[in-house]
């Protein structure tokens, strides 16, 4: 029998868990006071995400560390969509009671190796532990912008190219195959083909399990002059037609730009339709001026039209297309 | 029937939601990019806390109202506790699907009314939404320090005045009453007698369900020279050990002082074991220097001496005193 969290009680769990955790190097105060403080150039950007249990992962699927790390990964890559720099996340942890003490602690190490490898100097900062029904992570994530202003989602030209950079469709497709068959029929997860589908499509299922966006191709971006930028979460079509809003023009993707640039990743096909409307990938979607240098990473995939003129925000090929992809609240809960 | 988040969606209930809260002072950029952007004077501080229905707060006591208030109250005085001002808060809420609509905007309505009364130019900045099996809510809270240093848990000296400001023990005396009068003998809450409750003893009900900490205190503890602040979110009595430790310490506390102090409180009489054991009023314990003149709001309680001599970091009239509070872990749902 493991250790789990009501046996040790917070003060002992809480220990191990600082345990997994670099230092944020912009931390003048880290974790155990009523704040962490941070010292950081220009103005601060924040960010909040919460994964849960059931309509944002599955335990069955994810190891702690992979948890830990998606949940770092993916709060990163919003900061990094505004042109910042990661100081620190806060991280949120509340989990049943008879959860073993060593799945936080795997969680924690995956939160500082995400914070490592793709945010060096960044990491965790504070947060706080408590128990519910199902697992709950809620993270808040810092940055900082040295000077710059931020690049918002809502400074799009007509005439601006459009580019991407990261992962595309991957993590859709990723959480697709898991659910065809790596689940019950009654959608339960379930591990026992986990080994054969990582071994047969690896990058789709570490895209979905653990992604890695490209943390430093934000600040890259702003340097190059972005005029808008965000990172896809919810699908390219979806987060390209409210870049599209928000900017009050219209973004037009050309399919032959996206299946030469992500086609084939990581030695996995990768559908069109996927890359349209698959999510989690938390690469970035930017606009460029015409003419701008794209900094090396990105791909150039479409261009920023007029519009909307006929109420199109989203083109693909020249044609209106429906935006597609996820809402969290058609996630349905066992006895829903 | 009223109008369900699953019903409305995610891109309506935020827009519902955001029409709720007035813009924070320091925000560069609000809610609606990838993250807000926030102008802040010397260093950032940020902490985290999370509320969950069950072991956090019981729907059947609190409204929405008072649910947001809580969750802004609790965060707001983690920043006041280092010395700073509160600029933004960020907060996550996951909701079950049939959870109608109105129940967000309420809590999004308190989250800005406690903003404004107790941290004015302090507000909501960013966010996000999803479903859970219970209410969840995840809050972060950031400030700034305008050029002073942190007031830590880590400095107080022997010699040092020990001061409280705020409610004390009255929201645990509240949480007793509710425990006692409002719930079902399995400790299921109801909201039956809720009314009676807060007729007879209208001050502890109120500091349980909605409670207004002395926000604007903090700064002025940092300027009148506080050596060591936290907030007292779990007991006095476990966070004075905990400063104590932290500062390599004993705090000794005086009966009789707390009692001319907090005493009676909004007409409400609070024992003294409700005072060192309640949580959750959010009140500040300061340390200040010898004869330093206490910033008013503040009540001396206590000084600060050498030790532990014999282990004890915690006295009362001079005795060594067990810290008792909450541990979350001790929590038990339904059916474990």
């Amino acid at each position: 029998m493991e250790l789990t969290v009501s046996e040790l009680g917070e003060r002992g769990v809480l220990a191990r868990v600082i345990a997994q955790l670099g230092a944020a190097s912009a931390a003048v105060v880290g974790p155990g006071d009523d704040c962490a403080v941070l010292r950081s150039a220009g103005d601060t950007v924040v960010t909040s995400d919460t994964m849960i249990e059931g309509p944002d992962f599955r335990a069955a699927w994810h190891s702690g560390f992979e948890l830990g790390w998606k949940l770092a990964a993916t709060n990163l890559s919003d900061v990094a969509a505004m042109g910042a720099r990661p100081t620190g996340l806060t991280v949120s942890l509340a989990v049943p009671r008879d959860t073993p003490v060593r799945l936080l602690e795997e969680i924690a190490g995956g939160l500082d190796a995400a914070c490592r490898e793709l945010a060096p100097g960044c990491g965790v900062v504070g947060g706080d532990l408590g128990t519910a029904p199902v697992i709950v992570a809620a993270v808040t994530a810092l940055g900082e912008l040295a000077g710059r202003d931020p690049v918002t989602r809502s400074g799009a030209s007509a005439g601006d190219t459009v580019a991407y950079a990261g992962q595309l469709g991957l993590a859709g497709l990723g959480l697709s195959l898991l659910f065809e068959r790596a689940a019950e029929a009654d959608g339960t997860a379930h591990d026992r083909t986990l080994d054969v589908l990582k071994a047969e499509f690896g990058a789709a299922i570490e895209a979905q399990l653990a992604p890695t966006p490209p943390i430093g191709l934000g600040v890259a971006a702003a340097e190059a002059g972005a005029t808008a930028m965000m990172d896809v979460s919810d699908s390219l079509s979806i987060d390209a037609a409210r870049l599209a809003r928000a900017s009050g023009v219209a973004v037009a993707l050309s399919s032959d730009a996206l299946v030469a640039g992500f086609g084939r990743q990581g030695g996995v096909e990768v559908p069109l339709a996927a890359m349209l409307t698959g999510g989690e990938d938390h690469g970035l979607l930017a606009t460029f001026p015409p003419g701008a240098a794209l900094p090396p990473g990105f791909v150039e995939i479409g261009r920023v039209e007029d519009g909307p003129a006929d109420g199109a925000e989203f083109l693909v090929d020249g044609a209106p297309s429906e935006p597609r992809g996820w809402d969290p609240y058609e996630v349905r809960w066992p006895g829903e």
